[in-house]
């Protein structure tokens, strides 16, 4: 394989050069209306290690490319790991433009990156597997992996990888309840390929309609689409659905446009119940405008070829009805290899693993699991509240002054973030209220605190733990955060930043991981976006989906996604989306 | 459905105001550096039947929407035909650009345009359905058809049209030469699945060969791409792989590159044998210093799941070589169907249907044929010679004087190209030369000529006759030429326009199909590219490789296509191409 003459080079310098094509890419794009922030930051890289010639590198092993995992190797700067990266998909796919892919908004190749490319650029001792981990064996450090592939490359290749630390981020698969003929019939919304499936079937469904020799009632059957859950993924999907049928779709096939119908089903009663009330009310109130067909406290009990069957969650009735597609978009669910993983490590009966606020696997060594394969087991303060107090009490007198208490509030709020809620909650900053709050009346509230009196007033803290949700926006917080433990491992092993051990001595390695929301989107189609931003502050309409564009075009994993995500949405506008079925 | 808001009306107005959008996109690409020039004309509605309310229409069905079917539906401009599209993919797709679709230069969808969008924008009377056409019976005229979909949407839903006129342009199959192995183990480059496909494959390999627990034997068999056939197709491919290796996967990939491995058989003696021997000279040197292993007069045998075997056309001597992927492009071969229509009206034994000179399937009334699954059987002179000699001697005297000759040589020249063929190589336009040809001594030529000597005169034309290659090219001339044909249709059966019937009375309604031959690329990589213009005209290297960026893009079905086109070239040439495994 020779080639490398002039131009080649030329393109190379090109290509290399990240600035140069930056800048030409803004170039571009700014001739455009759209305008992108970028966060991404210049990948580092640190070849500082090369003078500790006999250190021996840590192999850590890497399951999963999704949010967890790919932001885990982008910020991973440390060179003293070597990496095995194992996934059955050699790209990142920037998942929360899924349905737009469903119906040809963006393309599926727009909003996905190889692995390999972005761990390029770092330098650094990475390697990827294309696998599938199918069994972890915590007790020898071994993950054992297998090629999915059956072709004539040589079948299913199987193989083992030792590790030193192994990091999880498998993430879920789709929730079916176990609901009888969902796995047959109906279509997911988690990956790229489930998306360009839904895309296809779109169009098939359209282009059988138009069939001769069909009845009216077959035709309705095949045009109708029905989408199953309401969350913000199902909502977002209807929502592109129905734009997708008015603006590209009825015009195309104008003979079938009167047999169209969408549902979408909720066995909640409300669509967007994790949202504000007023989010929900203008997605309900816009999609009945929209002629989408809400059916609420409407849970599915079976899928058969070409019926669907509900259960009426308040009367009990169950009713049929014909479908053409199904869209299952109900929550997640979990992997084989994590449930009997679980097994193995006694976390028997649960949805998710459980780990720590370090996100250490609980009950298993050099284990960490992050994303939406994991929950962080928040320690609760009452489990420890004896040790609490011991520790704050620091001459042992069995009571606890304020200033005792002072030394220790900030340590308590790093360990227990439900204290710091609590105390946010009360407004108060050092947590002095909590000790004026142990006595009904105030005046009487006295300087010290036995065990008794400091257990009733944390008495109610833990109630303000709430698990993390299921979201790209959590995982890719924690791979970061993550990443940036590994870079400063050495250094905080000699000099530990996090807070005091109540239950041992001196200090936690690192601060526990904390999560920090910055709002979430709800796109209702017609350009019209809902969004949550913190502080309960809710926007509804076009601005907010100008918005959306701005932070999703920012938050691409790559200069080339940018640009492609922002030119399918110029494309989208200029031309409507294609509709040929490939 | 309901929805059309203001903003709606907006989008809508600005897609179907197709010069705003066009000069949008004028202004956006012309940022970059490629002009596109464009043949593309503003589809024409013809609404001027209205007036014949009781004219029945004929009923038109269209077997394919390839280049012959697709030019047909876009330039048809008369509205006195009720015309039915049937074809199993419901877009038109620009085939030359497959090999670039095989490694991600162009994406699928940027050469797919939806027929129905197509057909839309003309204001007639079309109508789409996707679906098989799996036997034609020419008697009944009826087509019966098939949707191969097998989902829940129905099964197989089959249904027979009626004709008044068939328009058979279903193209044409690989041909494997029933070699063994080919179809279950082999690639093939005629349809868009099969350019994805090819492209999932290449990295599926370089993904295997990536895989720890290898042998370097291993390592180096999936890495072995051998492309079978040195025609335009094959070449190219072969040189878009190379530049795919080199550019991009070489760096995604670094650990296997030395295992890299493309050969190139071909049973022939040389490469691109249709073009130049400048050309193919050039490629073969090319390739050689790419390192891509070409071998002649080599011809596969049979093909297992991990080994080619091929037989040396000079030596007879079988070998074999292990491989990772094998690429068949050897030529076309008939459908089923096709095969099964020829044997219904006497064609037995063909490779395509054969048509006249105007396109209709012999022995067949009311049925065209275009495209790579008909040749034009053009007819022979000297099978007329008596019918053209007693035409042209209009008193009956037996003798053909210069005069006569002269009234009917443009008729013959028409009729029987051969003829205009063969006079402009003797550098003579109005025939006289052939007169003179007659006799060894120009000196003693005659003024007259017997039925003889008129033979012999014209006993070397008929050697002139070539069949047209199954190009793009020759297609979509041919669904252009029936469209106008069909356009004038009713006014040419009042005044035929055509050449003299020599062996009938009166005039052909319309001239003969002419093929007009533009040229031939051959892009050979590296931003190299070899042309073959009229006129014996070769250029070979990068001004070449503009020439095919602004043909190729002129040359777009659509707007659309063409921005997507152009603006994937840009992004391959900054950002490289995509190897993410979807």
């Amino acid at each position: 394989m020779r080639g490398y003459k002039f131009y080649d080079r030329a393109i190379q310098a090109f290509r290399d050069r990240s600035l140069l094509s930056k800048i030409l890419v803004i170039g571009t794009v700014s001739s455009g209306s759209i305008v992108a922030f970028s966060d991404s930051r210049p990948f580092q890289s640190i070849n500082g290690d090369s003078g500790q010639g006999e250190f021996k590198k840590k192999r850590v092993v890497v399951l999963g490319t999704g949010w967890a995992g790919t932001s885990f190797l982008r910020n991973l700067k440390s060179n003293s790991y070597e990496v095995q990266v194992v996934s059955p998909r050699n790209y990142f796919a920037f998942t929360p433009l899924l349905p737009s892919v469903t119906n040809g908004t963006v393309e599926a190749r727009s909003i996905v990156e190889p692995i390999r490319s972005i761990v390029r650029k770092k330098d650094m001792d990475i390697q990827f597997k294309e696998a599938e981990c199918y069994k972890i064996d915590a007790e020898n450090k071994k993950v054992y992996c297998r090629n999915n592939e059956a072709s004539n490359l040589g079948g299913k290749e199987e193989f083992a990888l030792d590790y030193d630390i192994l990091i999880i981020a498998m993430g879920a698969r789709p929730n079916t309840f176990n609901t009888p003929g969902v796995v047959e019939y109906a279509h997911f919304l988690k990956e790229v390929e489930h998306a360009l499936k839904i895309r296809r079937t779109v169009i098939d469904c359209f282009e059988r309609a138009s069939l001769p020799n069909l009845s009216d009632e077959e035709r309705k059957r095949i045009l109708h689409f029905v989408v199953v859950g309401g969350g913000p993924s199902g909502v977002e999907f209807a929502a592109e659905l129905h734009d997708f049928v008015v603006e590209d779709l009825t015009k195309l096939y104008p003979s079938v446009k009167e047999f169209i119908k969408i549902s979408l089903l909720e066995a909640g009663d409300n669509i967007l119940n994790m949202f504000d009330k007023r989010i929900t009310a203008f997605a309900e109130e816009k999609f009945k405008r929209d002629g989408i067909h809400l059916k609420m406290g409407s849970m599915v009990v079976r899928l058969s070829e070409k019926e669907i069957s509900t259960k009426d969650t308040a009367t009990g009735q169950i009713s049929s009805m014909p479908y053409g597609m199904v869209v299952w978009s109900t929550g997640i669910g979990t992997r084989p290899v994590i449930t009997d993983f679980m097994k193995q490590i006694g976390q028997k009966n649960r949805r998710v693993l459980a780990t720590d606020e370090w996100l250490r696997v609980e009950g298993c060594e050099s284990v960490y699991a992050l994303g939406d394969c994991a929950t962080i087991n928040q320690r609760k303060v009452m489990e420890d509240i004896t040790a609490i107090f011991s520790k704050a009490d620091k001459n042992s007198t069995g009571k606890l002054n304020e200033k005792d208490f002072q030394d220790v509030v900030e340590d308590i709020c790093e360990r227990y973030p439900q204290v710091q809620i609590y105390l946010n909650k009360l407004q108060s900053k050092n947590g002095n209220i909590l000790l004026k709050n142990t006595e009904e009346d105030p005046k009487k509230a006295s300087k010290e605190l036995d065990i008794e009196k400091f257990t009733k007033a944390l008495s109610e803290v833990d109630s303000q733990m709430k698990n993390l949700p299921a979201t790209a926006q959590v995982a890719s917080q924690q791979g970061v955060y993550l990443a940036k433990c590994f870079n400063r491992m050495e250094q905080c092993e000699k000099h530990p930043e996090g807070p005091l051990r109540f239950r041992g001595t001196g200090r936690h390695r690192f601060r526990p991981f904390r999560y920090k929301h910055f709002g979430q989107f709800a796109p209702l189609g017609g350009e019209q976006t809902a969004a949550q931003l913190p502080g309960d502050w809710v926007s509804i309409g076009q601005s907010s989906q100008w918005l959306w564009y701005s932070v999703y075009a920012s938050k691409q994993v790559s200069w080339r996604t940018r640009y492609l995500v922002i030119s399918d949405w110029t494309r989208r506008f200029i031309f409507g989306r294609d509709s040929s079925r490939i």
